[in-house]
């Protein structure tokens, strides 16, 4: 076994008595400059007062500043969100703005987007170890066997989380529960992390034969998306669908349903064959913008831009064209929401605070749609290129 | 046929002549206030000249900002990145700079992470249209007879861009090909975009059926996690990979070799029953606070948190920890790289401009395997909740 | 609209009257001996009474005449099989039986293979089209609080079939719905077919806004492989697991647990990366080789062959391993489980008639078992080609 | 360490001089016998003599004679494949072979089927293991300029196999190099196994490092469902396509273009969310009858099965069909395909022996679009259960 003293580095420096300050993060910026030669000038710039930031940043430097465009108006017909909106995306990659901003014109002249939450649930999957299949099994029917309970211990925890229920998946003498939390409007991942820490104490100490468990089997899928977020979802499940009136198509895009059919024909083939997380464009675009504007955990994209398009070409020569985002992860209290730019932009959408996740899901979703709708035109009419040409040249 | 004339609704203000002003902000935060009452005080804060972001944004108003801290130093051996880095993370996620942190400590001292760029290409996936499935056959032999006039077209509208090669797959009468391109420290979307469209307009002018073709058949997967990116590649395939000492890991994370073997023999089926996109912990996490720092486009998260985790206890109890991320998508020059803080923070890791892709791609992975580390040790432990529980509380 | 008389052609023979006889049989041969100029003498040769078909094939002609060889002892301690079993494998296939035989003997000789039946349900999953997303999802809550009435319906058509449970998976405005029934010694794909459709007309005609179903929207996943069917199971999700003893290991098989650990490490990683059905290394010879022999629906193996293997090294040199086939379809009663010689290969087996379907699901699990610890150590032993040399040459 | 005497148990009779006779069956019928209480009178009915069976079966001891029906005609436009087709399918599954008569009677008044191969290679995948990833870069730069040398080494123990091409894929410190090989009429997972053992021998021996190596990691993926085989083919890629005519369908099968359209919308969206292998209805059924009846390895139904269907609906009201089997598995020379009722059934579709293997592929490809569109028919139109009801009703 080797015998070593770990030597002594040089750390960050971090004032552990109160570590939020402008001057902390100024001695930080000059150690930057000290140790790299780069003098963080730019970054040192923010409007916000650094006892802000607990919570939501260690060793606080400064900020990177993300321009920020809007698109608008799009018109949202939703159980939660209503009206015309105007929508903050904050992006460094050109003719985005402008692309979102075209495809909610046609959706707003063609009558809006629907927008539905089907789900909502948060998770947290811990794997228990037993000593062969048939224990597993049998643990198992004593988790729901004693639902109840295992509720009560991970509910302690929380005032806001709800255990929903738990999913149970067998391999070997392994047993995976994935617990489903409603959580208000908080993403929730730490609400079900300790929500489940609890419980599986709970379980450990009270099942007779007091299993080992990991809090993570991996297969929650934290920051990352599977096939089984797709399936069972992770946090909202919401759809976005609209008509796209075949008059307007031709007019501000200069394309027919018909053309839409045959091409979604072929990019559901191709996404199949990639095996891809979403058979439509992108909704990635979309939901980094929002989310780094408003507050969101940004690595959620990760899970976030997977999706489902189910479309079809009516007789009238209208389009029907809906887009199901199965796992997206957004909050509307906690996280960043409540930072100085992040506030203004989730108050724009008169989304801030609590009792808002819902409608701030919706609005993701009709924002995600009028990208679907923007880039497919533009592939079919050719000037995709062109419009990159134009607004996506920078410096180089 | 329905014929409705489009009505005026209001838009937004664009100034037609210079839209790149500090007034043409103003008047938009002003529009905002007026539609939806908000006053984008703190979103005004910026420090840099709006005349900057011409292709980087349309309908400026303002800017996101994002707390940045930084952790470090974290020692990496790479072929590109050589020394010891402070790195900065553009987060609100509490917990998550100080876990870096950690996972960078264990292994700067446990000699350093080594890294690799096994693979470089950028793709655009055009789909050609044949009659049916022999004459795609066909044309697909064509395309391979005529690859050299194909990469002359295809480079025709690129000094940096070069064309590698064009995988084929065949779906019934369709053809897709996937162009590979190397195109320097660029991401290289948008010169892969235009050079794909040059090619393709050249085969369909010369290919005696002239084929008709979309220009994405949706199996690029652009900003969209695919198991084809897994397979193939896209953008920079980089492998980090560390020996964490025994005595090290027992002394900063209170775990041994023998308990991470075991974890990662659940979490590699836990992540293949689920169908993830990364059998490991977490790359996400890692990526996207890296991503807003530097100006890379973020939506890439999408791809870019695919990895392939391959580890191994070894006899003398240190333990052999590898990551390959092999849809990294960076750039060190172009897109958002020239920013303001962008800029300042790859400088910081002297990332920024030409011949610097692969330097930063080597950093990216080093800190995605410091993440690991930390989290696995963090949830072997215990005190992943206890964590959250310490950094992790914003406001609510 | 093209009208267009169809021409008559030549048909097939068939008996209005019966069929099923050996005279028909004849007629038909005689038929493809005109028609193609092959006699078909040894098809022609049977041991049955065609009058025993009906329900199992039509224009019966003849047999394939598929090799059985036997294999065994295999020690199995599972819930239902227990003892010592000689397993008979239908199988065109050199070495597959050998093969087959050594692992049994290292299985055997460690202490027998542990199996359990962890869960059993088969599907049929209709998709009801609702005219938006809010109507799906009210459907769908509609469809939980009416269960008891779906549960009614479907079960009136069967004695056997019990609908367990209704799992929901929204898309746009479609509701997939994935009934589970429990279905006896069958496999229950009929049953679950014609309970389900009786079901659909009844949610059909009673929930007041009288839905369009299909009755299947295609995640069922009958004989497909899918994720779906990996997560939630589909027929019996059966564990067979083992201690292999470190010094069989070596002395039969030549190999270590070091060995084996690391060859899983590296199969788990490539299993991951390549999108695979099974990360261990083979169930599909040991399934289609007993599906054959036992009158199972052969087609089945395209789910059945899905696996999941989780392994351990142990600290004194055992090896754990347990293997997970989560879509395992099999049936002792019904379908071809009654023919000749598929009956007889049951009841070699103590597995013919009711009763008997986990008995079997464990030996099939218990097979498989034997057939991965028999290839991997000839792939580790390098003994993998010269065996295939020695067995595996057929004429050519 | 255990050290423990194997004891000695009762083993399966085998003679060590002939053991393909048909005394050594017998006898161990006579075996079975004793030890379960089961005689096996029916699987002791063959009509070949055993000494054919070397290099398809050990312990030879019957076989399972499982019934043929047989469909047609179906006519095929193919490259190989041309004329009328009767085709004999071994199931046990009744309706099978009547719903796929049905189908080609549709595709076959519809004009016939077109068919072809695409591509075809065989696979084996080893993986070299180097010290990191950079060596392990530098060892795949090295396979790459060495490929003749490999070539070669891989080809001196074939007469028949070529080395097309050598896929690489890196994960970590480990490099899986696919090896894709032409094959001739045999499946050639042997040859293919044979001549990379070869290569690998020499790389190891020439390769300065002399790198150890599995002969497979697992992506190969041998009688497993993969995305790789989808994407990069194994055995024959092979496309049948077919314009089912509008007056026909609605005539034969009670349906229109516009229904089948919105059913595929459907289906591709479940197949999506699933994770399935084949986004069509269902290849097994033929493939596993088919391949029963002329001598294939059935356990290949597990690559074989994946399938990519891509349709449209035309503006004449017909509907253009087309599938794509993209890992289809089947050879007409070696393996099973000489024995007695195999080589009747490949030869009654002129398939027998050298040169026919692309004829075959052609054939099983066009069996399977008859059932796709026989089985979609079926359940648009409702005839799906009432079909099982009066064709599968085995005797319980």
């Amino acid at each position: 076994m080797k015998i070593a003293a770990i030597p002594e580095r040089v750390r960050i420096p971090r004032d552990s008595e109160n570590d939020y300050t402008p001057e902390s993060a100024a001695t930080r910026r000059e150690f930057v400059l000290q140790h790299t030669g780069i003098n963080l000038s730019h970054v040192a710039h923010y409007s916000f007062d650094p006892s802000d930031l607990p919570g939501n940043v260690e060793n606080f430097t400064g900020v990177a500043q993300v321009p920020i465009g809007i698109a608008g108006p799009l018109l949202i017909n939703g159980e939660h969100a209503q009206g015309e909106f105007y929508v903050p995306l904050a992006t460094t990659e050109g003719t985005l703005v402008s692309s979102y901003n075209r495809g909610m014109r046609l959706l707003t002249e063609s009558g809006g987007v629907k927008t539905t939450v089907v789900d909502d649930a948060m998770q947290r999957a811990p794997v228990f170890m037993l000593g062969d299949a048939l224990q597993a099994r049998e643990f198992g029917c004593w988790v729901e066997e004693n639902l109840s309970d295992i509720k009560e211990a991970a509910e302690s925890t929380t005032h806001i989380g709800k255990l929903r229920n738990i999913d149970q998946f067998a391999v070997g003498p392994l047993r995976y529960l994935r617990f489903n939390y409603t959580t208000g409007d908080a993403a929730g991942q730490n609400m079900a992390g300790k929500a489940t820490f609890a419980a599986c104490e709970w379980i450990k100490g009270t099942y007779p034969l007091h299993p080992e468990y990991f809090l993570t089997g991996n297969i929650d899928t934290d920051k990352k998306h599977s096939q089984l977020n797709v399936l069972l979802g992770r946090g909202k499940r919401v759809v976005a669908e609209a008509v796209l009136r075949g008059d307007l198509m031709r007019e501000l895009m200069h394309i027919s349903a018909a053309d839409l059919a045959r091409t979604r024909e072929i990019q559901m083939a191709g996404a199949f064959m990639a095996g891809s997380s979403n058979n439509g464009a992108h909704a990635a675009n979309a939901l980094a913008a929002l989310f780094i504007a408003t507050g969101q955990d940004v690595a959620n994209v990760a899970e976030s831009h997977a999706a489902i398009t189910y479309s079809r070409e009516l007789e009238n020569g209208d389009f029907y064209w809906s887009i199901t985002l199965p796992s997206l992860i957004v909050a509307t209290y906690g996280g960043g929401t409540g930072l100085a730019t992040q506030k203004e932009c989730l108050e724009m959408l008169g989304c801030y605070g609590k009792g808002k996740a819902h409608k701030f899901a919706e609005i993701c979703a009709a924002v995600v749609l009028a990208g679907e709708t923007s880039l497919v035109s533009a592939m079919l009419h050719g000037d995709w290129v062109s419009a990159h040409e134009k607004f996506g040249r920078n410096r180089p």
